[in-house]
């Protein structure tokens, strides 16, 4: 088994960025305070606490019973499991303690009147306030259901791990989870209008141009922190794949925000309308921020353990809860569409995958690639049709057209002519059959620079196309892109 | 092993009492909303759910390695352990789905103007207004912020019973799990003065009626948050006695706030000036009720389960819940000095305990009583002293002082003529000590009452003495008692 303590090198890195990210958090407590600064130490100091409690832990894991072999190695050995737990427990932790640092200039000016007292802000302060506005009461009130949100999630991640739920228990998990999000959201915010595309507004009754999903509009945000975190719990079962694309989303995620923070000459976010002063949806993106910053950090330490060859297994805790954050942020900060976008690969293996996920074709209890020992690269798995059991006539038929459009790998028995195997439906799978063998670490890396390219793509998309299909870019409270 | 289905008797009457609480739940959304209403459904579906899905995962937890043996038993066998994480989990379900219900009325007002929002109520409002007061957002805020700690304390808990840590990480887990809740009651209330004495009053500067504690009153309530959990934590090591305690406390708390709540003629809470009109306090102690009643229910359902002859064990995670919910209640509704009038069995034992925690001597790591098998008795475990190292002269003095005065057992070696052996310093030792050996259903009887007891003399002393100590009772937000 891999060592259970720091090198000394690591030991006094970690040190030396705990102890500078503290320098900096003490520093941050005067004048308007620096929320954004505080955020980027507490990630700091985030990290190197995941760092070495994810290395002090795993013997403690192990024997908790919280171990797997990893099966693509030639020789399997017992490494601990479920270590997305301690990063989601630091990220928590650490999101906690920045609540007085994102809220300081607020607390300030409002403790100083004394006594019992309401923050009250209007739309137009807000809009036409300095760079860091003032926190208005409610928007601790989003960050409080944001972090009840993630708990939860991580709550009913940890009982996953284990317990080893059923599909039909943990399916549902993430949409009780979001419950107090979305009812922050219905309190603070309410707004369940969408822009309608222009090509479509001449068909809308009144040509109107925001239409009102009401209840479905909360259906849809539900919907989707039911699939996030599922979607990235299902693209899984290489080293380092998990926490490598939350990585990259997450960091797609920070630029895309940063974009509406940093008014560089033609910032493309910052049409000419608001060219002059903030954005509307400053503060959303401002949130987005603090929130994914530190699970920036947490998931870089876990990755560095994870990432081949793994040292740990990250389980499904971890998976919830990255899914989670993009949800949250992407609810609170309204860019579900956008969001929609960094996960077309999430959404192209779900889709791809149903057929086995609903049990229409048999599904093995795992679906990652297959190693061969022999040439120590790894090859699609694939779902045995036994002789006395071949796929249907049209099954067949579908499957050999599949093969045709290299969607799928079959094998056939040439004795019997019947379909004998089939490929797994994961893309990682199906990356494998495009690609042919590979070494595991090549793997990874070549689905995350997969990732990586659809999301600027997307982003690219979103920011370039999007004013032609609607008449205003995200007007903060009004539309929701 | 018990069995785990549950029986038919059991299960019709489950699922008729969830039915029930289901249809009064969809029917408290008309008019101003009835949450005190909703909150009992809640809780009675609270408890369905807890007493079948406890019964239901104890093979999972089994399976887990979350399991442990009834040392106390002719036949010890293995029973699941940490179970209370069930009963948290469905407590923290249930005051997530409750937040809409909480605020139906407030929800109504405030949406019916549409678009963004604040929800202002002036203090003149809250103390005129009627039974049912509207929440302002901020109430929303500590509510949340209670679900946070609660949260926190869960995962922390888990992590406990999982990882089985050490005494210095787990004493101050509570205190970082009660950052979100004391933040909130530093932006939104921030009342740091106690009322002083009547007594007193003379020898204070300017004779001031209120004292300002500032950091102190946070230091304080951090504190109380560090001590409630833990000193139901070291209580414990008899079946039932754990849950049988935090219910008997959460049930007076019950009572304390309807005290506030029903104006009954001759209410000694609601003295004369405030005859007409609600208490002040009402407000905070609707919330108490809010968070009490479910936890009432969860646990009712785990002790069933729990009580002797245990079928399942609680864990650390209900013990630090249980405090912390204690500690929640009594920082948002300004009782915390109630709250500790309650205590008193736990903080005696906390005292009695400190020579052992503290390793002044020598403390074995569990000090439940010993289970004799030839008599099927609890009779008090001891600490023994080894003939080549005996207590020191001064420590033997203290302990034959102590056995006079009935506080502890002493065994002396009539050879050596030294001290052999020591009772473990617990009051259920002490009991033992003091009613001599008794069946393990007896004695958590008798603690139980004992606790009662302690608990009304507390509550008699709070409302009939406090107004002969304090020139006046709990005015909301003025003082705090």
């Amino acid at each position: 088994m891999a060592s259970s303590t720091l090198k000394p090198s690591e030991k006094w890195s970690l040190l030396v960025a705990a102890g500078a990210s503290l320098a900096v958090i003490a520093n941050t407590f005067q004048g308007d305070g620096a929320p954004l600064v505080a955020s980027l130490a507490f990630s700091t100091l985030a990290f190197s606490m995941t760092y070495a409690f994810v290395r002090w832990s795993g013997p403690a894991f192990v024997k908790a019973g919280l171990k797997g072999r990893d099966m693509s190695k030639i020789m399997p050995k017992e490494i601990p499991e479920a270590m997305g737990a301690v990063a989601a427990a630091v990220y928590i932790l650490s999101l906690m303690a920045f609540i007085p640092f994102a809220f300081y200039k607020d607390i300030v000016a409002a403790t100083s009147g004394g006594g019992n007292r309401d923050v009250v802000l209007t739309i137009t302060e807000v809009e036409t306030g300095r760079f860091l506005h003032r926190f208005p009461h409610s928007k601790l009130s989003s960050y409080q259901s944001a972090l009840n949100t993630l708990q939860a999630t991580t709550i009913l991640g940890i009982c996953d791990d284990l317990l080893d739920l059923r599909w039909r228990h943990k399916f549902f998990i993430p949409a009780v989870a979001s419950l107090p999000l979305l009812i922050v959201y219905y309190v603070d915010f309410g707004v369940t209008s969408v822009v309608v595309p222009n090509f479509l507004v001449p068909y809308m009754p009144n040509q109107a141009r925001l239409v009102n999903l009401s209840l479905f509009y909360y259906l849809y945000m539900s919907a989707l922190s039911i699939f996030a975190p599922n979607s990235i719990n299902i693209l899984a079962g290489v080293n380092g794949i998990e926490v490598g694309q939350s990585l990259v989303i997450a960091g797609l995620l920070v630029l895309n925000s940063a974009l509406y923070l940093v008014p560089f000459p033609g910032n493309p976010v910052l049409n000419h309308a608001y060219a002059t002063r903030p954005h509307p949806a400053t503060d959303g993106h401002l949130m987005t921020l603090y929130i994914l910053l530190p699970f920036l950090a947490v998931s870089t330490a876990l990755y560095i353990h994870n990432r081949y060859p793994a040292r740990v297994f990250v389980g499904d805790t971890y998976c919830y809860v990255a899914g989670m954050t993009f949800a949250v942020v992407a609810i609170m900060a309204h860019f579900s569409k956008t969001l929609l976008l960094l996960l077309i690969p999430q959404i192209a293996n779900f889709i791809y995958s149903t057929p086995q996920l609903f049990h229409l074709i048999p599904c093995p209890r795992h679906r990652l690639p297959k190693f061969n020992a022999r040439t120590g690269l790894l090859e699609p798995s694939v779902t045995p049709w036994p002789p006395e059991r071949p796929p249907s006539k049209p099954l067949t038929t579908i499957f050999l057209l599949l093969e045709k459009l290299h969607l799928i790998q079959v094998t056939v028995d040439p004795k019997t002519n019947c379909i004998s195997s089939t490929s797994n439906l994961t893309i990682i799978n199906l990356w494998l059959v495009w690609r042919g063998p590979m070494r595991e670490d090549q793997l990874t890396r070549e689905l995350l620079i997969m990732q990586t390219c659809c999301g600027f793509l997307g982003l690219f998309v979103r920011h370039t196309m999007a004013l032609l299909i609607f008449s205003a870019d995200n007007r903060g409270k009004v539309s929701s892109v």
